[in-house]
């Protein structure tokens, strides 16, 4: 046992070192790279995504986790090693499926189309994008197909950001959500002015408290960075390299949001037990589990009225010109507004969710066949004008306004909105344990919320599966009602005050 | 012939990408880094050089290059093709001398060593550095074993960052050195207080500074950084994509010459003929090769009468109140004071010489056997005290300052002072071409120099052994002569100004 253990647990440590090679490529690009370098990165992607995925399906790794399984069998199931070697049989069992060709061919077209989308979004010009879309499409299809037979194409897509996931499960959740969205958006949603004004807010500033919030929630400088970028994100390169990046504006606040958002996202990496370093368990469980924590770190906590209590007069601080007479209560309903707009990265907690729907429920239509890329546009203003009562302009603000289905990542944006109900169920069962988070919060103190989720979520890495990890954490499956309710006792408490 | 020349292409390729990928992840380690993610960029490069090294000396690029020995035979010296198959043939043979746990027992010797000596220096205590010290020369005296048989150990070492030069030449050239450089020094070395005032110079308008240098002499920032680190250097990520490093200090305007320095190399790399790129023939020829390009720049232009008179105007602009009342005169007197001083890297460009043979004759004697590492501070403090007249007060201001040892680096110094030696050759061929040299340095114009040296040199890359490329750049072996005419000539002028 003990050799075929190491050889494993080496080659996995490899693995791993490329990954996070690969994120630094990643990170560097969108945060640094001047931007002639491309062609040269794009080259170094390749190489390297092709040696990552060789070793990921080597023969050998089959062989151990053959020889080992006898040995996992004796461990109990919540044994690191029984963790390491089920997961690794299955990821790849998973990775074996897809011809290295297609891997490489989805690859390279994922870093065209993206080319691709970039200057059609600029210009609102679906037709330039079509073609790289139902390229996408075509091999993300191409891909589908390695994993017959199935119930239903959606799985397959799920499965790969949300293992165990399926498309019915989804459907059921979002049939709870949206009915009880749309009430709470035609009973709440307002049109009004802002009236906390559009700043200025010199970007100095907002970097400094963006800066203090990450401190606050735990992150420290010896293990974080926070950088500028134009579309913020998290890259673990390390247990103790965690780069966080954000997008400042002058006329808002967004950003503040934003870095507790990637925060969030920094911890879950953070917090995994350094036992696991080096293996495929040192990450968090799932994308809608990822989520659920920056979720829970920009909105749960960041747009209460507790964590404002504290922060509110150190932004008004910061900017007295600006803020300096406006009331906290105005603050803290700015920041909670509904309303209907066109952008989901951009959408309130309450419109977030039907942006989700909308995407879900065209991808399912594109997976299955029923609609054509050509039909698209189309498709997406009239059910968007069903959900958030807005008729789309042009595709910039519609269509063309993500990245991901140019990346070919079809079947991930039902992980934001279960992350988003999780971050809900997630944060009660906190302060069932924690019954004066309101109170620290009020203090600025973060530190036993942070604790518990470490202690409760963060340090299981990818162990479980995301249902085991999710039942594990938050005492049960995916449940909409706690985030409904939730939603609800926000939305009135502000309609009364 | 064609399909082994795109398999040799294609491997070359990919190690280049790698070798491109290792430059990203030391850039960030020095530049960017949080310090906690050390452990983890360890692992990350140890991973890395293995795959580097598997590929490097893989039997299939010994196969094709047998294979295509033929077809180069058959091709002009100095086809693309040609050059790739012969130097690549070369490369392959000399790695593959060196065992993969040897090459991988130094990376991770030099790495733990690194660290020790990071302390060792700060601390001044060489006891505790010693032990790391005798284990990289004895790894490195096993690395040199895989090369015997050969007539002196030393003449590996340099044949490593200098292909084809030997000690008994570096011998020869520093022979005829030695005593006019300390005749120069004895002449015009000076213990006066420097007349031009030590600051403040803000860092933001030196970096301001350091970039309109990068600009002028060719560097444009779409494939171009300039970043602030500690121990400056530059990496080439791409053909377009070249980072520059500087450190800056208020006291002073160093910073100003280590942005032409690092600035020469990059565009060293930078001019490379895009023909060339992702093979081993994408970058400088040599050590010395390059460094007389970071040195051509740094000294030969950037230490020189008409480029101040250019450029001194805009430095009193960006420090009125330090500057505005020093004549160009006497800044640029002290921009070219002899100084006997401890710190190579802070050394004038005449006593420069002096620090290099110091460590060239330290070197010979270790890896020789003559010299054991305990006696190497005494024998540094006393041969130092011949060459440049000051007993050194501590470790840290002598055997400890430089990280090369601590890195395995061994028979590297002496490429230093070959470099600038051949900055004044081939600076001297560029003038027989650009009459009017310093008339256009006068006018900040200095694109016609580096489109003659991209054109003579940086477009060659390492197409050709470095006393080819010598040879066609400065139309002959590397002479001493011009530099010390060269250093006369300007000490003169100042003397008697």
């Amino acid at each position: 046992v003990e050799p075929a253990l190491d050889e494993l647990k080496r080659r996995l440590g490899e693995i791993a070192d490329l990954e996070r090679i690969q994120s630094l490529l990643h990170w560097d690009l969108e945060v640094l790279m001047p931007p002639s370098g491309q062609d040269a990165r794009a080259e170094q992607l390749s190489t390297l995504e092709s040696i990552l995925h060789d070793r990921r399906t080597h023969d050998r790794i089959g062989e151990l986790v053959e020889q080992l399984e006898p040995y996992a069998k004796s461990l109990p199931h919540d044994s690191d090693d029984a963790c390491l070697i089920r997961v690794t049989r299955r990821d790849w069992e998973r990775e074996r499926r897809v011809p290295t060709e297609l891997a490489s061919e989805l690859e390279g077209a994922a870093a065209a189309s993206y080319r691709t989308w970039v200057r059609a979004r600029e210009e609102s010009d679906f037709g330039a994008f079509r073609p790289s879309l139902e390229r996408m499409l075509e091999l993300r299809l191409r891909w589908v197909e390695c994993f017959a037979p199935y119930d239903d194409p959606y799985d397959v897509l799920l499965d790969e950001h949300e293992r165990g996931m399926r498309a019915d499960r989804v459907r059921e959740i979002f049939g709870t959500l949206v009915p009880e969205l749309l009430a709470l958006v035609n009973e709440h949603a307002s049109d009004e002015e802002d009236d906390v004004p559009a700043g200025p807010f010199p970007i100095a500033a907002q970097e400094a408290l963006s800066r203090e919030l990450v401190e606050r929630f735990g992150g420290t400088w010896d293990a974080f960075r926070l950088d500028p970028t134009v579309h913020p994100f998290m890259e673990e390169l390390g247990l103790r390299d965690i780069r966080l990046t954000s997008h400042y504006r002058e006329s808002d606040l967004t950003a503040l949001f934003t870095a507790m958002h990637e925060c969030g996202h920094g911890l879950v990496e953070f917090g995994v037990n350094p036992a696991l370093d080096r293996t495929p368990l040192c990450e968090g469980a799932s994308s809608a589990l990822h989520e659920s924590q920056s979720r829970l770190w920009e909105n749960v906590v960041g747009r209460s009225l507790p964590f404002w209590r504290w922060f509110y007069p150190r932004v008004q601080q910061a900017f007295p010109d600006v803020l300096g007479s406006a009331p906290l209560d105005r603050f803290h309903r700015s920041v909670n507004r509904v309303r209907r707009s066109f952008i989901r990265a951009d959408a309130d907690e309450v419109t977030y969710g039907l942006h989700i729907v909308l995407r879900f429920e065209l991808e399912q239509e594109l997976v299955a066949g029923r609609l054509a890329v050509e039909d698209l546009p189309e498709a997406w203003n009239s059910r968007f004008a069903e959900l958030l009562g807005l008729e789309v302009p042009d595709d910039r603000l519609g269509v063309l306004q993500d990245v991901h289905w140019a990346s070919g990542l079809f079947g991930y944006f039902p992980t934001y909105q279960l992350g988003n109900v999780l971050s809900v169920q997630i944060a009660e069962k906190a302060r069932e344990s924690i019954p004066d988070l309101d109170a620290r919060f009020e203090r600025g103190e973060f530190s036993e919320l942070h604790d518990w989720l470490r202690e409760n979520l963060y340090s299981l890495g990818r162990k479980f599966t995301p249902a085991e990890t999710i039942e594990r954490v938050a005492g049960g499956p995916i449940d909409a009602q706690p985030y409904l309710a939730y939603l609800r006792g926000k939305l009135d408490t502000l309609a009364e005050a």
